[in-house]
Protein backbone atom coordinates (compact mmCIF):
# COMPACT_ATOMS: atom_id res chain seq x y z
CA UNK A 1 0.00 0.00 0.00
CA UNK A 2 2.26 2.47 -1.33
CA UNK A 3 -0.57 5.37 -0.20
CA UNK A 4 1.43 5.16 3.94
CA UNK A 5 3.97 7.50 1.97
CA UNK A 6 1.38 10.08 1.73
CA UNK A 7 -1.28 9.79 4.35
CA UNK A 8 0.90 11.22 7.46
CA UNK A 9 0.95 14.21 4.99
CA UNK A 10 -3.07 14.07 4.41
CA UNK A 11 -3.72 14.05 7.88
CA UNK A 12 -1.72 16.61 8.67
CA UNK A 13 -3.23 18.94 5.95
CA UNK A 14 -7.17 17.87 7.27
CA UNK A 15 -6.30 18.42 10.51
CA UNK A 16 -5.51 22.19 9.56
CA UNK A 17 -8.19 22.10 7.37
CA UNK A 18 -10.56 20.83 10.82
CA UNK A 19 -8.68 23.83 12.62
CA UNK A 20 -9.92 26.56 10.13
CA UNK A 21 -13.23 25.15 10.62
CA UNK A 22 -13.48 23.45 6.63
CA UNK A 23 -15.71 20.90 6.70
CA UNK A 24 -15.66 19.36 3.37
CA UNK A 25 -13.27 19.76 0.32
CA UNK A 26 -13.07 18.44 -3.08
CA UNK A 27 -10.34 16.10 -4.84
CA UNK A 28 -9.29 19.35 -7.02
CA UNK A 29 -9.04 21.90 -4.07
CA UNK A 30 -7.15 19.22 -1.93
CA UNK A 31 -4.86 18.22 -4.93
CA UNK A 32 -4.38 22.18 -5.39
CA UNK A 33 -3.53 22.64 -1.36
CA UNK A 34 -0.59 19.56 -1.60
CA UNK A 35 0.84 19.80 -5.23
CA UNK A 36 -1.00 16.05 -5.57
CA UNK A 37 -2.82 15.06 -8.48
CA UNK A 38 -7.00 15.11 -7.86
CA UNK A 39 -7.36 11.77 -9.49
CA UNK A 40 -3.99 10.41 -7.28
CA UNK A 41 -6.03 11.81 -4.12
CA UNK A 42 -9.41 9.94 -5.26
CA UNK A 43 -7.23 6.33 -5.77
CA UNK A 44 -5.39 6.89 -2.38
CA UNK A 45 -9.26 7.55 -0.64
CA UNK A 46 -10.43 4.79 -2.76
CA UNK A 47 -8.02 2.62 -1.19
CA UNK A 48 -9.18 2.50 2.29
CA UNK A 49 -12.78 3.36 1.30
CA UNK A 50 -13.09 7.14 2.32
CA UNK A 51 -15.37 7.95 -1.06
CA UNK A 52 -16.41 11.46 -1.76
CA UNK A 53 -19.97 12.28 -3.11
CA UNK A 54 -20.19 13.70 -6.54
CA UNK A 55 -21.24 17.37 -6.08
CA UNK A 56 -19.72 17.40 -2.75
CA UNK A 57 -16.54 16.21 -2.11
CA UNK A 58 -15.15 14.69 1.02
CA UNK A 59 -16.08 15.49 4.44
CA UNK A 60 -13.06 16.69 6.60
CA UNK A 61 -13.82 15.24 10.23
CA UNK A 62 -14.71 11.62 8.61
CA UNK A 63 -11.83 11.41 6.40
CA UNK A 64 -9.88 12.88 9.50
CA UNK A 65 -10.71 10.08 11.44
CA UNK A 66 -10.59 7.64 8.84
CA UNK A 67 -6.82 7.98 8.44
CA UNK A 68 -6.28 8.43 11.86
CA UNK A 69 -7.48 4.78 12.65
CA UNK A 70 -5.74 3.34 9.94
CA UNK A 71 -2.24 4.78 11.05
CA UNK A 72 -3.25 3.37 14.29
CA UNK A 73 -3.54 6.71 16.35
CA UNK A 74 -5.97 5.54 18.25
CA UNK A 75 -4.47 2.77 19.98
CA UNK A 76 -2.93 5.35 22.14
CA UNK A 77 0.37 4.05 21.42
CA UNK A 78 3.53 4.22 24.33
CA UNK A 79 6.80 5.48 23.82
CA UNK A 80 10.03 5.94 25.92
CA UNK A 81 12.88 7.97 25.04
CA UNK A 82 16.53 6.11 25.38
CA UNK A 83 18.89 9.44 25.44
CA UNK A 84 18.15 12.55 27.53
CA UNK A 85 20.24 14.71 25.48
CA UNK A 86 19.30 17.70 23.00
CA UNK A 87 17.32 15.55 20.54
CA UNK A 88 15.94 13.74 24.00
CA UNK A 89 15.08 16.83 25.12
CA UNK A 90 13.14 17.92 21.99
CA UNK A 91 11.28 14.64 21.50
CA UNK A 92 9.87 14.84 25.16
CA UNK A 93 8.86 18.36 24.64
CA UNK A 94 7.57 18.09 21.33
CA UNK A 95 3.75 19.34 21.01
CA UNK A 96 2.59 16.90 18.27
CA UNK A 97 3.24 13.36 20.10
CA UNK A 98 0.24 13.96 22.55
CA UNK A 99 -2.10 15.78 20.17
CA UNK A 100 -1.22 12.83 17.54
CA UNK A 101 -2.18 10.10 20.59
CA UNK A 102 1.35 8.96 22.05
CA UNK A 103 2.44 8.79 24.96
CA UNK A 104 5.88 9.56 26.61
CA UNK A 105 5.90 7.07 29.45
CA UNK A 106 9.26 6.81 30.04
CA UNK A 107 13.27 8.06 29.50
CA UNK A 108 16.48 6.56 29.92
CA UNK A 109 20.42 7.41 29.91
CA UNK A 110 23.54 6.14 31.41
CA UNK A 111 24.75 9.16 32.37
CA UNK A 112 24.71 9.48 35.80
CA UNK A 113 24.43 12.83 35.66
CA UNK A 114 20.92 13.03 33.88
CA UNK A 115 19.81 9.82 35.73
CA UNK A 116 16.94 11.52 38.38
CA UNK A 117 16.60 14.30 36.77
CA UNK A 118 13.08 15.48 35.51
CA UNK A 119 11.64 16.40 31.65
CA UNK A 120 8.62 17.47 31.68
CA UNK A 121 7.58 15.66 34.46
CA UNK A 122 9.11 12.09 33.81
CA UNK A 123 11.84 11.33 35.90
CA UNK A 124 15.25 9.89 33.56
CA UNK A 125 16.22 6.57 34.69
CA UNK A 126 19.02 4.41 34.56
CA UNK A 127 19.15 2.62 31.16
CA UNK A 128 20.24 -0.78 33.21
CA UNK A 129 16.52 -0.76 34.62
CA UNK A 130 14.97 -0.97 30.71
CA UNK A 131 14.10 -4.75 30.66
CA UNK A 132 12.43 -4.22 34.23
CA UNK A 133 10.94 -1.20 32.90
CA UNK A 134 9.76 -3.00 30.05
CA UNK A 135 8.56 -6.09 31.74
CA UNK A 136 6.03 -3.63 34.53
CA UNK A 137 4.87 -1.48 31.43
CA UNK A 138 3.47 -1.78 27.82
CA UNK A 139 5.97 -0.13 25.98
CA UNK A 140 5.21 0.17 21.89
CA UNK A 141 7.46 2.44 20.87
CA UNK A 142 11.14 3.49 21.63
CA UNK A 143 13.16 6.76 20.12
CA UNK A 144 16.63 6.22 20.25
CA UNK A 145 18.27 9.54 20.51
CA UNK A 146 21.44 8.40 21.77
CA UNK A 147 25.16 8.69 20.31
CA UNK A 148 25.76 6.35 17.18
CA UNK A 149 27.80 4.03 19.42
CA UNK A 150 25.59 3.04 21.47
CA UNK A 151 22.08 2.33 19.04
CA UNK A 152 23.27 -1.04 17.98
CA UNK A 153 23.56 -2.59 21.56
CA UNK A 154 20.64 -0.96 22.82
CA UNK A 155 18.09 -1.58 19.98
CA UNK A 156 19.26 -5.42 20.23
CA UNK A 157 18.25 -4.84 24.04
CA UNK A 158 14.57 -3.46 23.07
CA UNK A 159 13.71 -5.90 20.46
CA UNK A 160 14.79 -8.67 23.10
CA UNK A 161 12.14 -6.93 25.48
CA UNK A 162 9.22 -7.16 22.92
CA UNK A 163 9.31 -3.39 21.36
CA UNK A 164 7.29 -3.25 18.23
CA UNK A 165 8.57 0.09 17.16
CA UNK A 166 12.30 1.58 16.87
CA UNK A 167 12.17 5.61 15.75
CA UNK A 168 15.65 5.68 14.80
CA UNK A 169 17.44 9.38 15.34
CA UNK A 170 20.94 8.16 15.11
CA UNK A 171 21.81 7.50 11.72
CA UNK A 172 22.89 4.55 11.89
CA UNK A 173 21.20 1.39 10.15
CA UNK A 174 19.88 -0.95 12.35
CA UNK A 175 18.97 -4.31 11.25
CA UNK A 176 15.86 -5.62 12.97
CA UNK A 177 13.84 -9.09 12.61
CA UNK A 178 10.60 -9.25 9.93
CA UNK A 179 7.80 -8.33 13.26
CA UNK A 180 9.61 -4.85 14.48
CA UNK A 181 9.13 -2.14 12.78
CA UNK A 182 11.07 0.94 12.49
CA UNK A 183 11.40 4.63 10.84
CA UNK A 184 14.62 6.21 10.50
CA UNK A 185 15.00 10.20 10.69
CA UNK A 186 17.53 11.75 8.61
CA UNK A 187 17.39 15.67 9.31
CA UNK A 188 20.35 15.69 6.71
CA UNK A 189 18.00 14.42 4.05
CA UNK A 190 15.87 17.52 3.85
CA UNK A 191 18.84 20.06 4.34
CA UNK A 192 20.41 18.44 1.38
CA UNK A 193 17.21 18.60 -0.46
CA UNK A 194 17.32 22.37 0.56
CA UNK A 195 21.20 22.69 -0.54
CA UNK A 196 19.41 21.57 -3.84
CA UNK A 197 17.01 24.08 -4.37
CA UNK A 198 19.20 27.16 -3.28
CA UNK A 199 21.91 25.99 -5.80
CA UNK A 200 18.68 25.77 -8.35
CA UNK A 201 17.97 29.69 -7.48
CA UNK A 202 21.32 30.72 -7.47
CA UNK A 203 21.61 29.80 -10.73
CA UNK A 204 19.04 31.76 -12.55
CA UNK B 1 13.66 16.43 -11.86
CA UNK B 2 11.84 13.68 -9.93
CA UNK B 3 15.02 12.39 -8.81
CA UNK B 4 15.82 14.76 -6.62
CA UNK B 5 13.76 13.05 -3.81
CA UNK B 6 16.12 10.09 -4.02
CA UNK B 7 19.20 12.02 -4.30
CA UNK B 8 19.98 12.53 -0.27
CA UNK B 9 19.45 8.71 0.34
CA UNK B 10 21.59 7.43 -2.40
CA UNK B 11 24.27 10.18 -1.33
CA UNK B 12 24.07 9.00 2.13
CA UNK B 13 24.34 5.11 0.94
CA UNK B 14 27.32 5.79 -1.17
CA UNK B 15 28.81 7.80 1.64
CA UNK B 16 28.93 4.46 3.69
CA UNK B 17 29.99 2.28 1.34
CA UNK B 18 33.16 4.38 0.88
CA UNK B 19 33.57 3.86 4.08
CA UNK B 20 33.07 0.19 3.80
CA UNK B 21 35.99 0.78 1.22
CA UNK B 22 33.75 -0.04 -1.68
CA UNK B 23 34.62 1.67 -4.78
CA UNK B 24 32.57 0.57 -7.24
CA UNK B 25 29.25 -1.44 -7.22
CA UNK B 26 26.56 -2.74 -9.65
CA UNK B 27 22.72 -0.70 -9.94
CA UNK B 28 21.54 -4.18 -9.03
CA UNK B 29 23.39 -4.23 -6.03
CA UNK B 30 22.77 -0.78 -4.89
CA UNK B 31 18.91 -1.68 -6.28
CA UNK B 32 18.81 -4.85 -3.79
CA UNK B 33 20.42 -2.64 -0.60
CA UNK B 34 18.08 0.34 -1.24
CA UNK B 35 15.15 -1.05 -2.25
CA UNK B 36 14.75 1.06 -5.54
CA UNK B 37 14.78 -1.05 -8.85
CA UNK B 38 17.96 -1.15 -11.06
CA UNK B 39 16.30 0.21 -14.52
CA UNK B 40 14.97 2.95 -11.55
CA UNK B 41 18.73 3.54 -10.45
CA UNK B 42 20.14 3.54 -13.87
CA UNK B 43 17.75 5.99 -14.85
CA UNK B 44 17.77 8.07 -12.14
CA UNK B 45 22.06 8.08 -12.67
CA UNK B 46 21.15 8.77 -16.66
CA UNK B 47 19.74 12.03 -15.89
CA UNK B 48 22.99 13.71 -14.54
CA UNK B 49 25.27 11.82 -16.64
CA UNK B 50 26.15 9.20 -14.01
CA UNK B 51 26.39 6.36 -16.57
CA UNK B 52 27.95 2.82 -15.48
CA UNK B 53 30.08 1.21 -17.40
CA UNK B 54 28.84 -2.57 -18.58
CA UNK B 55 30.51 -5.10 -16.65
CA UNK B 56 31.70 -2.73 -13.86
CA UNK B 57 29.07 -0.74 -12.46
CA UNK B 58 29.35 2.49 -10.95
CA UNK B 59 32.72 4.13 -9.54
CA UNK B 60 31.38 4.80 -6.08
CA UNK B 61 33.76 7.72 -5.37
CA UNK B 62 33.21 9.72 -8.49
CA UNK B 63 28.80 9.30 -8.35
CA UNK B 64 29.27 10.46 -5.10
CA UNK B 65 31.30 13.59 -5.29
CA UNK B 66 29.10 14.21 -8.74
CA UNK B 67 25.76 13.67 -6.37
CA UNK B 68 27.20 15.63 -3.69
CA UNK B 69 28.20 18.54 -6.53
CA UNK B 70 24.53 18.33 -8.15
CA UNK B 71 23.13 18.66 -4.33
CA UNK B 72 24.89 21.74 -3.91
CA UNK B 73 27.38 20.61 -0.96
CA UNK B 74 30.60 21.99 -2.34
CA UNK B 75 29.45 25.66 -1.82
CA UNK B 76 29.83 25.19 1.97
CA UNK B 77 26.30 27.14 2.95
CA UNK B 78 26.53 28.48 5.99
CA UNK B 79 23.94 28.13 8.47
CA UNK B 80 22.14 30.37 11.09
CA UNK B 81 19.87 29.10 13.94
CA UNK B 82 17.06 30.91 14.78
CA UNK B 83 15.64 29.52 18.46
CA UNK B 84 18.04 28.23 21.16
CA UNK B 85 15.90 25.99 22.56
CA UNK B 86 16.23 22.05 22.64
CA UNK B 87 15.91 21.61 18.70
CA UNK B 88 18.21 24.03 17.97
CA UNK B 89 21.02 22.73 20.46
CA UNK B 90 20.63 19.07 19.35
CA UNK B 91 20.88 21.21 15.52
CA UNK B 92 24.38 22.65 16.66
CA UNK B 93 25.69 19.53 17.78
CA UNK B 94 24.36 17.77 14.47
CA UNK B 95 27.67 16.53 13.42
CA UNK B 96 26.34 15.76 9.62
CA UNK B 97 25.97 19.22 9.59
CA UNK B 98 29.61 19.94 9.09
CA UNK B 99 29.95 16.24 7.53
CA UNK B 100 28.04 17.58 4.81
CA UNK B 101 29.77 20.70 4.30
CA UNK B 102 27.06 23.37 5.64
CA UNK B 103 29.05 25.71 8.88
CA UNK B 104 26.71 27.07 11.52
CA UNK B 105 27.83 30.57 11.97
CA UNK B 106 25.38 31.97 14.71
CA UNK B 107 22.81 31.44 16.91
CA UNK B 108 20.19 33.89 17.34
CA UNK B 109 17.06 33.87 20.53
CA UNK B 110 14.80 36.70 22.52
CA UNK B 111 15.48 35.18 25.58
CA UNK B 112 17.29 37.04 27.57
CA UNK B 113 18.82 33.80 29.88
CA UNK B 114 19.77 32.74 26.65
CA UNK B 115 21.82 35.15 24.78
CA UNK B 116 25.76 35.43 25.75
CA UNK B 117 25.75 31.64 26.36
CA UNK B 118 27.84 29.30 24.06
CA UNK B 119 26.70 26.58 22.04
CA UNK B 120 29.79 24.43 20.79
CA UNK B 121 31.53 27.47 20.62
CA UNK B 122 29.00 29.78 19.10
CA UNK B 123 27.41 32.47 21.27
CA UNK B 124 23.96 33.02 20.89
CA UNK B 125 23.14 36.58 20.02
CA UNK B 126 19.88 38.53 20.44
CA UNK B 127 17.47 38.29 17.92
CA UNK B 128 17.41 41.90 17.25
CA UNK B 129 20.68 41.50 15.66
CA UNK B 130 19.16 39.01 13.35
CA UNK B 131 19.58 41.73 9.93
CA UNK B 132 22.85 43.62 11.04
CA UNK B 133 24.45 39.87 11.00
CA UNK B 134 22.74 39.39 7.82
CA UNK B 135 24.43 42.30 6.22
CA UNK B 136 28.02 41.57 7.53
CA UNK B 137 28.21 37.75 6.76
CA UNK B 138 26.74 35.90 3.82
CA UNK B 139 23.89 33.40 5.59
CA UNK B 140 22.55 30.72 2.97
CA UNK B 141 20.31 28.86 5.10
CA UNK B 142 18.33 29.60 8.49
CA UNK B 143 16.75 26.87 10.70
CA UNK B 144 13.73 27.59 12.08
CA UNK B 145 13.59 26.02 15.56
CA UNK B 146 11.46 28.32 17.67
CA UNK B 147 8.18 28.73 18.71
CA UNK B 148 4.94 28.28 16.31
CA UNK B 149 3.68 31.54 17.50
CA UNK B 150 6.72 33.88 16.14
CA UNK B 151 8.17 31.85 13.16
CA UNK B 152 5.96 33.54 10.69
CA UNK B 153 6.98 37.07 11.66
CA UNK B 154 10.94 35.99 11.64
CA UNK B 155 10.54 34.14 8.35
CA UNK B 156 9.91 37.37 6.50
CA UNK B 157 12.29 39.37 8.57
CA UNK B 158 15.17 36.61 7.21
CA UNK B 159 13.10 36.36 3.58
CA UNK B 160 13.54 40.77 3.30
CA UNK B 161 17.35 40.19 4.65
CA UNK B 162 17.97 38.53 1.81
CA UNK B 163 18.23 34.89 3.08
CA UNK B 164 17.79 32.15 0.05
CA UNK B 165 16.56 29.00 2.15
CA UNK B 166 14.47 28.41 5.11
CA UNK B 167 14.94 24.78 7.23
CA UNK B 168 11.75 24.91 8.94
CA UNK B 169 11.47 22.66 12.39
CA UNK B 170 8.07 24.95 13.49
CA UNK B 171 5.54 22.60 12.02
CA UNK B 172 3.87 25.85 10.54
CA UNK B 173 3.34 26.07 6.74
CA UNK B 174 5.23 29.96 5.85
CA UNK B 175 4.81 30.98 2.23
CA UNK B 176 7.76 32.02 0.95
CA UNK B 177 8.49 33.84 -2.63
CA UNK B 178 9.56 31.86 -5.97
CA UNK B 179 13.01 32.91 -5.33
CA UNK B 180 13.16 31.30 -1.67
CA UNK B 181 13.62 27.88 -1.12
CA UNK B 182 12.18 25.93 1.92
CA UNK B 183 11.91 22.33 3.24
CA UNK B 184 9.67 21.56 6.28
CA UNK B 185 10.46 18.84 8.72
CA UNK B 186 7.73 17.12 10.08
CA UNK B 187 8.94 14.69 12.47
CA UNK B 188 5.73 13.63 13.27
CA UNK B 189 4.96 12.15 10.08
CA UNK B 190 7.82 9.53 10.26
CA UNK B 191 6.03 8.48 13.58
CA UNK B 192 2.81 8.07 12.46
CA UNK B 193 4.54 6.02 9.62
CA UNK B 194 5.86 3.96 12.21
CA UNK B 195 2.60 4.04 14.13
CA UNK B 196 1.38 2.37 10.86
CA UNK B 197 3.54 -0.15 10.54
CA UNK B 198 3.07 -1.57 14.16
CA UNK B 199 -0.50 -2.15 13.54
CA UNK B 200 -0.12 -4.06 11.05
CA UNK B 201 2.65 -6.35 12.52
CA UNK B 202 -0.08 -6.09 15.47
CA UNK B 203 -3.08 -7.31 13.19
CA UNK B 204 -0.61 -10.20 11.95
Amino acid sequence: MVVIKRLPRYYRYLGELMKQGVNRISSAALSEKMGVTASQIRQDFNCFGGFGQQGYGYNVPNLYAEIGEILGLNHGYSLIIIGAGNMGHALVNYANLEKRGFKVIGIFDNDAKKIGTTIKGIVVSDISKLEDFCKQNTVDIAALSLPRSEVRDIAKRLISAGIKGLWNFSYTEIAVPDDVAIENVHLSDSLMTLSYKITKINEN
